[in-house]
């Protein structure tokens, strides 16, 4: 393409960095900015760099957090004892959102992904074994996706964790609620049969 | 949502001042520029600043520029007694692309469109009255979009242009190129009928 200013280009270039975002959305993005008043723009380049420098890693849970210590981590009324591994932030928030859960979290920072090369040195795996080992944990409840990459992971954490004394779960996997039996997979319906579970059991939920 | 860090939520709100970005996209944004050179996170944002701060509107034709009058404005080579009159820089880009048209551009800034409060006085509309008084332009070509806000500011210009003694010609409108005219609207396909013109004319194309 070309474009009648540099400025402008450079501006399209760098925002096409982003993640889905081509040449054609980024120019639009770019217009809507130079509509919008200068202060806001200015806004969101601050915020950005700020984000760059100031961005902290929760040093217990590796959680992007406001302080050393993340709020999950150092909220005293948490079952300590109870770690949740999950891949990302997002899934932390996601749990966070269900308020079912009341330990607390290892995020790891991915998915071992041999496609990707991606290895479990890349990953938050040590750390969790080493928190395993000096706090005393019960329970590491593994809150991988469904997908090889999960499994994987799932699998080589197993490995690791299950010489030391803690109990190792799972996600329950079967039928999503709302679901209609006659669009599931074979895979997780066939799953779903072998897990069956008592009837009483499911009325606490 | 709840996020875990202020910090994040800032940058979250930021990005989803963008168009078409939402909540949602804005946090699967943030979370990959986590995962990028802190390096390509701060550029993105000064660029965004440089673009607030330095951004230059050809003082002729109103285009984005790097200069006070724009390359195309300044080029000799064009003819500067054909002005045509475009939205937007965009529509300056895609007519470019073309190389088809040797004149010079007037870029309005917009359509007047009174269901969104804009008006003639918000566009650029009596400085191109005043760039044909002065430049003794012999064409203006109105090259806006095909709509209904596209037609008004079409018809706006042409009543205030016409008692100047400056040829007012309009993009031609028919069927476009590879389209099956059984798939064409009936307005398109009608007014091509009406407007057809004499095949010899075409051969030259």
């Amino acid at each position: 393409m070309n474009y009648p200013s540099k400025l402008l280009q450079e501006s399209v270039e760098a925002i096409s960095l982003l993640p889905g975002i081509g040449k054609k959305t980024a120019l639009r993005l770019v217009l809507h900015l130079l509509r919008e008043e200068k202060e806001e723009v200015i806004h969101i380049g601050e915020t950005l760099i700020k984000l760059a420098n100031e961005i902290v890693y929760c040093e217990k849970c590796h959680n992007i957090s406001d302080t050393p210590l993340c709020e999950i981590c150092s909220d005293k009324m948490r079952d300590q004892s109870i770690i949740c591994v999950v891949e990302n932030v997002k899934e932390v928030m996601a749990i966070e959102n269900t308020q079912v859960f009341k330990g607390i979290y290892h995020v790891l920072g991915g998915l071992i992904s041999p496609m990707e090369g991606i290895g479990p040195s890349h990953l938050e795996i040590q750390s969790l074994i080493q928190r395993v080992q000096e706090e005393h944990t019960k329970e590491v409840i593994l809150a991988l996706s469904a997908t090889n990459e999960g499994d994987t992971t799932n699998f080589y954490i197993y490995k690791k964790l299950s010489p030391l004394n803690v109990k190792i779960t799972l996600l329950s996997r079967g039928v999503s609620v709302g679901d209609e039996l006659e669009y599931i997979d074979e895979v997780t319906l066939g799953r779903s049969i072998l897990n069956r579970c008592d009837f009483s059991s499911t009325l606490k939920c």
